[in-house]
Order: structure tokens, then C-alpha cells, then sequence
């Protein structure tokens, strides 16, 4: 078996890379996408599902599952790949970012964070610390450090802050976390300004980790403004670690952060917009809402190849979208994250074959 | 191929049968239970899960159908086995009895019933003739004539009055249903009284038809009056055509119902049951919301060969159960409808067998 931890560049296309990293429950290629499963489920779908659409990586949230069923269900029933039925690689998020986009009446402190549960308004306390023993527990091959997300917009004394608050969170997360089958991952912050960017990242170099991310984007900012930043820090985090951006995004986005050197993405948003009717597929975005739709026998898009468009017809998933069926939201799934997994699939193949800057150009073109 | 609607005994215990009743898109092995898919989708499954779960017949229904798509549509893309994409028999119910349990407003004249739609309040009509055009279009292999439900309770001048409508309403039905693939089945009604019904199934007798059915249960009546009648009238019914209980049941229900003579039956109950969290097993009924199963490793039943059996513990159900997801519903489902459609197959053999006291007197044990 390979080293857990390893990361192996196949090529490069531009800034663009196609690579391998060995987890505990397997290797990851890369670029990948990875299918958020918050609670331990991705919304609608078996790991089966999962599986036959390519997917090789589940999130899973700290801050959910501590909330729900509670980590020290999910070890005694043997870990999170036992309880949800999963045994491909699985990231879990620190609780950072939940916590200050869900949670109430939080208080920050250099401890940690203490805030109320937005389910039952129980209070309770995450440190660093608190974060690991969390992830530990589930038993995630991918472990990210506790970090401090700043809203949008903020001004760039509380965003310096913030960027050492979540350093000094990061020596005590790798501190902590002495798990030899996780590797640990740290979070670059430092808001919409490049300086600060570059500021975090030199510091979070200073910690030598297997793995370093983009966080703290999908906060509300200009999509322009996260593009343009991607593009001139991607390519400057290190070439021998893998880069991944969390929280985003569309198709567009996907593309052009790859194209900037990212490896590794996470969103909600295929699974979410899916149930909420939206698909994507190779001419572009379509709302299955739409009267046109209501009697149309062709697939959502000619050119897919998941269960959805080889089995039922636009007038069907409209039908289904309509009465609010279950079957709906299962069938648009599938077809989302089929669409996300082959978009990344056929990049990392675009790049091996030292073609992405048509593959971008097409997926561009799509989408604007 | 064997002619449609031949209806071949292949041995009986007491009242009990095991039958074959052959239609357009293959052969119905009795006793059965068939599958509520009343919006064109039996609720979270695909057909592929049906199948594997043992799922002989789907049902449609007549009155949604009619609302939404509409059964032009339907007819449109195919009929309701390609719309669907389920290729066994399918059974429509005529509407009659949604449109006394769901709508409002109705008018019931000798010509047909005058209702607002449950949706928006739409004004429409159906007339047996109506309702045998809308079944034909969804291309129906079991077409229910359309019948007048009464109300539970309901004085004997109403009774008397509704079945003789029904017998002119299925004289009407038979006429108009001119579709060469597909059977007509009639439904004997009378309420609770004995006598009724048996005046009931004589003058529907008087039509020849491949199929006849129990209506009007299911409609707050105390169970044990069901049970008493159906076992008085079951075995009257014709020999040599197949017996369908419509609306019923839970597993006892069933049980007793199949010592009775019935073949086929219908109910939302396993499929509505599972999503609220109450799951059958060989072991009784379940609740899974209950808090001693929060870290319970072992599957539902022990003794189940289904998907969620084989590959979740409880503690993962309830988790799913309790924070609303999705996929509970699904793995449920798969859960109850393997039991129910097991139940059957088991029933079949056992009558095969002979040994159907037996296994009547487990179930009975079980659940009582």
C-alpha cells in the first residue's frame, strides 16, 4: 500500500494539474469534487449512488455531527465509513465555518468558540482542540484544522485578527490531532485582499502539513472577486501539497480555479440546487420547472450518460418536480453530481492529455 | 404468450390460493401485494428497487393522474410504463373512491360525479365512461370500473342506492373499455352488511368480467367488521378469477384476508408507515425515532435479506429518521415493501406447501 499522505503530480497543463493522493481508504485523483454529505448522507442518495457516478470523496461536517447523532455514537458504531456505509475516502469540515454561518449568540475567545446549537439553542463550546478530538472520532482520512471564517464584508483589522486567531488555531488543531491514518489540513484565510492571502499562506506554510486550503469564499463576496483572487494565489501554494478550495462552487467556478492550479473542490451546490429543480448539462443550465418541458420525451441532456438521462424523459422529472415527489430530487441528483464528477474527470484527462485550455474554454463558453 | 387474463389456479389450502393471472406485460403470481404509485412513482423508489425488492404490479391512479400531468400527457410519451419507466403490470384505480376521499365538493348524478380538483379548485367531471378514456390512455393492464364509494357510516336506503349506481356505472364501464390489452375488473360494494354485499357481488357477477374486487374498505370502519366480512364473502367470489381487496392492508390484514381467498391486494400503508419511521419485521412493528435504538448496531431484522438490512444499523436510521433526511425515507421504504412483498411470496409457497395454517398463525402471533 502507498503512504497515507502521499501526493503524486501525473501533469500539468498551465497551472492546471492532474494528481494523486494516497488516503487511508484509498487514493483520490485529482482535480476531484468531492459530494458534500453534511449529515452523514448525501441528501438523497445511497454510496451505491455515489459510486456508479464517480464519486471519490464524501464530506462529512464536524459541527452537524456533533450536534447529531454526537461523534461518540458514530465511533462506537465503528466510525463514520461504518455508520453511513461508506468506504471511500472521507474530509471532514472543522465546524468553523458552521458555526459562524448557522449558529447563534457565538463567542469568540483565543479558547475557542462558544455558541448556541441552532437546533435546540443548547450552548456549546468547539476549541481547536475540541474540533480534532471531533474529527478523530468519526474517523475521517481528511481532517481540516479549526478555523476562524470572517464574514463579508469586513474591514482588515478584524480580517488580521482573524488570520492570526486561525493560526495560532492551526499549531494547536496539529498539536492535537495525533491520528496517523488522518492527514491534516490547514485553512489560508485572510478575506478578499491579496496581501493578506499572501500573508496567511506564508504562515500556514510555516506549519508542514499534507494539505493546504482556500477558505473563508462563499461568504457572500462578488463571484469576480473570489475568481480573480483563485487565479493569483492558486499556482502560489505549494507545488508538492494538494490545493483545495472550499465551498465552491458552480461549474464556471470549478474550472477556473483547476485552471489556476486548484486540486480539490466541495459545494452543496449541486445536490441542492438539483432538488430545487436546477440542472447542468452540456448546453448550459436548465430550470425543470418550465412549461416547455411538460411534454418533452428527450433526456435532461443527449450527451449524459448517468441513470437520469438514460431512463426518464424531461416530461417525467417535470412531472415528478411538480407534485413534489421524492423521486424528483433523487433523479436530479443524480444527474448534478454525475455532471460535477465527469467535469472533473474529463479535466484531469484534458490535462493529461495536454488539452485543457480547449476543455476550459468549452466549459467557459457554456456557462456565460 | 398466454392469453391475457387467463387466471390459473395452481393449488389452494383451505380458502387460501396460489394463482397466475396472465396480463400484457406478463404473468402476476398470487397472492400479491402491489405497489401504491399513485403520482406515477411509488414514494423515494425507482423501479429497478421494486424489482429488486420483489415487485410484481404497480398501481396508478386515475383521479391524480387526471389532475397532473394529465393523461393526455402521459399517453403522449408513451403510456404510464415508459413514462415511468416500469415495464410489469400496472393497475389504475378508476378514481372513484380519491374522489370522494379527496375532493370537495362533489355532485353525484347518474351521469357521473361533478368535483374540484384538491389542487386548485378546478371544476371537473368523471363519468365511468371518462374515467375507462382516462385509464386506457395511462395504457392500464388492470382497469377498475367506476365505482360510488360510500361514506363510513352510511344508512341501508344509501347503501342500497350507491351499489345499485355502481352496478349501472359498471354496465357503462365495461361498454366504453374497448382496449383489447387490457382487463376490466369490478368492484362489489354494500358497506358492512352482509346481505348487501352479497346482493352486490350477484348483480356484479351478472357481468362477466376477468377480475373482481372488494371496494369501500378503509373508510374508518373498525377492522374487525372488515375482517369478519371478508372472510364471509371472499370465498364466495368466483373460483376461477382472481380476488382483489382493494385498500388493505397492514401484514395481519393480509394474512387474514389471503385464509379468506382474496388474491390481490393494495395499501399505502407500508410505503406512508416507513416514512414516518414505523417499520414491519419478523419481530412485530418498530419505532425507530425510539431513543434505545440511538446506538444500536444491528440492522432492522435480523432475519431480512433487504438492502437497508444487509448494510445499515438502526443507530443509522435513527439518525436519518431524526434529522429529516432523505434517505431514511428510502431505506424505509425498501425496508417495509421487501416485508410486505415477502410476506406474499412466502404466503404462496406456504399455500403451495401446505403448510398455509402455519404460516398464518405466525403472522397472526406476531402481530397481534
Amino acid at each position: 500500500m502507498e503512504e497515507i499522505g502521499k501526493f503524486q503530480l501525473q501533469g500539468t497543463d498551465g497551472y492546471a494539474r492532474a494528481a494523486t493522493l494516497q488516503t487511508a481508504h484509498g487514493p483520490i485523483q485529482t482535480p476531484v469534487f468531492m459530494a458534500v454529505g453534511t449529515r452523514a448522507t448525501v441528501k438523497t442518495m445511497t454510496p451505491e449512488e455515489l459510486t456508479d457516478n464517480g464519486c471519490q470523496v464524501v464530506l462529512g461536517n464536524t459541527y452537524h455531527l456533533h450536534l447529531r447523532p454526537g461523534e461518540d455514537i458514530v465511533k462506537k458504531m465503528g466510525g463514520l465509513h461504518k455508520f453511513m456505509n461508506w468506504s471511500g475516502p472521507i474530509l471532514t469540515d472543522s465546524g468553523g465555518f458552521q458555526v459562524f454561518s448557522l449558529s447563534k449568540l457565538r463567542k469568540i475567545s483565543e479558547e475557542g468558540v462558544e455558541f448556541q446549537s441552532h437546533i435546540d439553542g443548547a450552548k456549546l463550546f468547539i476549541s481547536p482542540e475540541k474540533s480534532m478530538e471531533i474529527q478523530m472520532d468519526l474517523g475521517a482520512d481528511i481532517i481540516m484544522a479549526f478555523d476562524e471564517c470572517p464574514p463579508y464584508p469586513c474591514d482588515e483589522k478584524r480580517l488580521v485578527e482573524s488570520m492570526d486567531l486561525t493560526i495560532r488555531w492551526l499549531k494547536r488543531s496539529k498539536e492535537r490531532m495525533d491520528r496517523k491514518e488522518s492527514l491534516l489540513f490547514g485553512i489560508v484565510q485572510g478575506g478578499l485582499s491579496y496581501d493578506l492571502r499572501m500573508q496567511s499562506l506564508e504562515k500556514t506554510l510555516d506549519v508542514d502539513l499534507p494539505g493546504y486550503a482556500l477558505g473563508g469564499f462563499s461568504v457572500g463576496e462578488p463571484i469576480h472577486m473570489m475568481h480573480e483572487l483563485v487565479k493569483k494565489v492558486g499556482h502560489q501554494m505549494p507545488d508538492q501539497k494538494p490545493r483545495y478550495l472550499m465551498g465552491v462552487g458552480t461549474p464556471l467556478d470549478l474550472v477556473l480555479a483547476v485552471d489556476a492550479g486548484i486540486d480539490m473542490f466541495d459545494c452543496v451546490m449541486p445536490t441542492r440546487v438539483a432538488r430545487n429543480g436546477t440542472l447542468y448539462t452540456s448546453q448550459g443550465k436548465l430550470s425543470i420547472k418550465r412549461a416547455q418541458y411538460k411534454d418533452d420525451p428527450a433526456p435532461l441532456d443527449p450527451e449524459c450518460g448517468c441513470y437520469t438521462c438514460q431512463n426518464y424523459s424531461k416530461a417525467y422529472l417535470r412531472h415528478l418536480f411538480m407534485t413534489g415527489e421524492f423521486l424528483g430530487s433523487r433523479l436530479n441528483t443524480i444527474h448534478n453530481l454525475h455532471y460535477y464528477f465527469h467535469l472533473m474527470a474529463g479535466a484531469r484527462e484534458a490535462i493529461l492529455e495536454g488539452c485543457w485550455s480547449q476543455y476550459r474554454d468549452k466549459i467557459i463558453q457554456t456557462f456565460t
